[in-house]
């Protein structure tokens, strides 16, 4: 590989630290070299931050995705070390030193992979095809205006087994997005669509959670996992455990048990898959597509070459697979990892990570939520009232930037006021536009 | 026509009123018909409301779209004799009173065209195609879009030219919507993109304004239109008056004074056209693709189709040309057709339009504003510090929602207070994606 064309950025002949991908991890690293002697490179496919655990809310008309997501250049903009490039990295050559992006070459000293993780559809082409996923703003966006397009479409339909297709919902994975997505789709059929489409008979819009194993929010507490159980089926969501779905064409849903589910929309939230990049030593990707890295970050076999966050499997005794693919890890990740490039820069030894788990959160509907909170290296466990403002405030505050947190706090205090959610416009495209839908319109004179 | 499959709209056996278009006409019509004994079925292609005189300000990263925007099923979803459907409409068959949709026939008995109009290529095919207008939200995403992507590209670029093509702009026609735009983008290039992109040389940034006449913001006040002139100036905008485009590949763009200016992004605001639908008689069709209508807004040759704001031209001793096509002549067409429908209900004389202009308002950025306001029928110009004030607060109070007003007041005191324009994320893609762009990169090692 010539290392010619280089992406033209200033030399500032002090180390460079190329980070790959601006998420929670990346962009905590990023910060966190702000006065070290290098020159930061973030790369990012795209020109912002999103705020991943929020995405449902954008789908289900709660926020609008301006809310959640922050342009990088505009969090880091007083950042001098800072250089920013919006561009897809393809491959790596450690041994140059070079990254080769969509862009041109970039030279690095230092390589942050902080790519995260896509949906998993465990090689199911048909299921990636025809159902949404909840991995980025686009996604979120398109699901949005599919399930409104789907409302506004079954105003059309006679047929009683068309309508359902529209109306019915079907989530595959009882983690916390497909918990959350079937809390907030229950709450926009009680509180939301009735208002709005008084035509529709909304006892036909079904929810349908589906989860592999025998609980919801499997690794939380079984009481968080009770509760939320609990939760959905008072809100009218039909929970199948121990079922699967094992296939999709777009329109029947099958089920392990051999039931079958009739939906236009299928929302896959059954697990993520890392995102790695061409050009590592492959024995350093693990079966799960994460890089194996040690206590340091750094990626199995490699010095100068890091994964922090979903992308990394650091197997330590307290997390033998690996920690959980959440923003708590690659958050604490990219801020030690910017500790240990300021000290490996003065030759002083590197600190090893130890996790500290804050707890986890889940929320279901309006004063629902459950949560495994740490205090003190005790666990304690809250629910309903509670847990959902403890939820509540824990998102607000985890927001990338102040404007963020005006924007949700305020939205969610209109929401809970109004039991409205008033973000149900249709602006770009439903995941199938009405028109290509083969939905046989059988309209009444 | 047969008038099977009609659109699927209980038949309440009350005269149905279809209105074509919820803009400012259409909407404020279906508002004044809330308490009459009438069905008010409106057809929109999109679900929402857009607020278009705040567009340039979502295309230049000042507000979110979702603040200019609402739902029409939100604003109207207490009105019991509302319906709603996102269709286009293809043709009308005024004898059978029937109306051709995307989603099948609708039968009327009182139909209101209130389809608006859209920019205005005079027939140039290549313009069309290598501009953007500002008639949509779509629209405003886009052209956002592209000039961020511009500056993102402009990163790479080490020719002079290619470069000044990515960061100069060209806007085409002296209106409001082309000084607000050249005002809202000279404001970017002082406050926000120095912040942004300390790698550029933002002096190469240039903003040019082609008006085809002798003055800007034709219609309004000679001191209005110097003041404008004087602003732009101060602002560093290139403004050329008595000239005019007469060609644009994508690159260059020919004035018809010879000179040739260099972009990719050409903003055309050179006036609009009518937006008419198929089916009405021929001759009811003007010159300027607007429907003749008489003071009751009655399409020329029919009782029972009217057509209100941008496609109507309704020719009094006041305005041989017909009224601007501004918001307030549709709000007040729309106002006064809703009670003389419902004078025609009760067999009441109907009363004839008379324009309140209460005068016309445009602001150049930061403080700098001007206006022609009528007040007890005198005519008071406003400019600088006052002229924004009170454009602000205008433009607030216009805003269909109150959840719109305050996003739109939130957003501006926080532009205001910051000097800064947050909603610089590309989400969605350019007019032309960067990949598809044939700009030589010319890195530097």
């Amino acid at each position: 590989m010539e290392v010619e064309g280089l992406t033209k950025i200033a030399d500032l002949g002090k180390p460079r630290v190329v980070i790959v991908g601006g998420g929670f991890g990346g962009l905590r690293l990023a910060k966190a070299l702000a006065d070290a002697p290098v020159q930061v490179v973030l790369i990012d496919k795209q020109n912002y931050h999103a705020f991943q655990p929020l995405l449902y809310q954008i789908a289900t008309a709660g926020l609008n995705a301006d809310s959640v997501v922050s342009p990088f250049r505009k969090i880091l903009n007083e950042q001098e070390n800072f250089y920013f490039r919006m561009a897809e990295v393809r491959s790596i050559d450690p041994v140059e030193q070079v990254v080769e992006t969509t862009i041109g070459l970039l030279r690095y000293d230092y390589l942050v992979l902080a790519t995260g993780a896509t949906a998993n559809y465990f090689g199911d082409k048909q299921m990636e095809k025809n159902s949404i996923s909840l991995k980025s703003v686009t996604d979120a966006i398109e699901l949005r205006n599919t399930l409104l397009s789907n409302f506004e479409q079954a105003l059309q339909i006679g047929d009683v087994e068309q309508l359902n297709s529209l109306l019915d919902f079907v989530i595959v994975g009882g983690g916390p997005t497909g918990v959350e997505m079937a809390g907030a789709l229950s709450e926009l059929r009680a509180h939301v669509f009735p208002r709005d489409y008084p035509e529709l008979d909304l006892k036909q819009m079904d929810i349908h959670l589906v989860q592999s194993g025998p609980v919801l929010l499997k690794g939380m507490s079984d009481e968080a996992s009770a509760h939320a159980l609990k939760y959905l089926q008072e809100l009218g969501v039909q929970v199948w455990l121990d079922n699967r779905v094992t296939s999709y064409d777009g329109y029947t849903v099958t089920l392990k048990s051999g039931d079958k589910l009739i939906t236009r929309t299928l929302i896959w939230a059954a697990g993520v898959t890392g995102a790695p990049v061409a050009g590592l030593n492959p024995a350093a990707l693990l079966k799960s597509n994460r890089y194996q890295v040690n206590e340091f970050s750094q990626v199995a076999g490699y010095d100068n070459v890091f994964a922090i966050g979903d992308i990394a499997q650091m197997t330590t005794k307290e997390a033998p697979e690996g920690h959980p693919q959440v923003a708590q890890p690659a958050i604490q990740q990219g801020r030690l990892l910017g500790e240990n490039i300021k000290r490996l820069l003065n030759k002083q030894p590197l600190q090893a990570f130890a996790y500290e788990d804050k707890g986890t959160m889940a929320t279901i509907g309006r004063h629902r939520a459950v949560g495994d909170i740490q205090l003190f290296g005790k666990q304690y466990h809250i629910t309903g009232w509670l847990g959902w403002l403890g939820w509540s405030l824990v998102h607000v505050l985890a927001l990338v930037s102040f404007r963020n947190r005006i924007a949700v706090f305020i939205a969610w205090a209109w929401n809970y006021i109004t039991q409205d959610k008033g973000m149900r416009y249709i602006i770009g495209k439903p995941k199938a536009p009405l028109k290509e839908r083969e939905v046989e319109i059988k309209p009444i004179v």
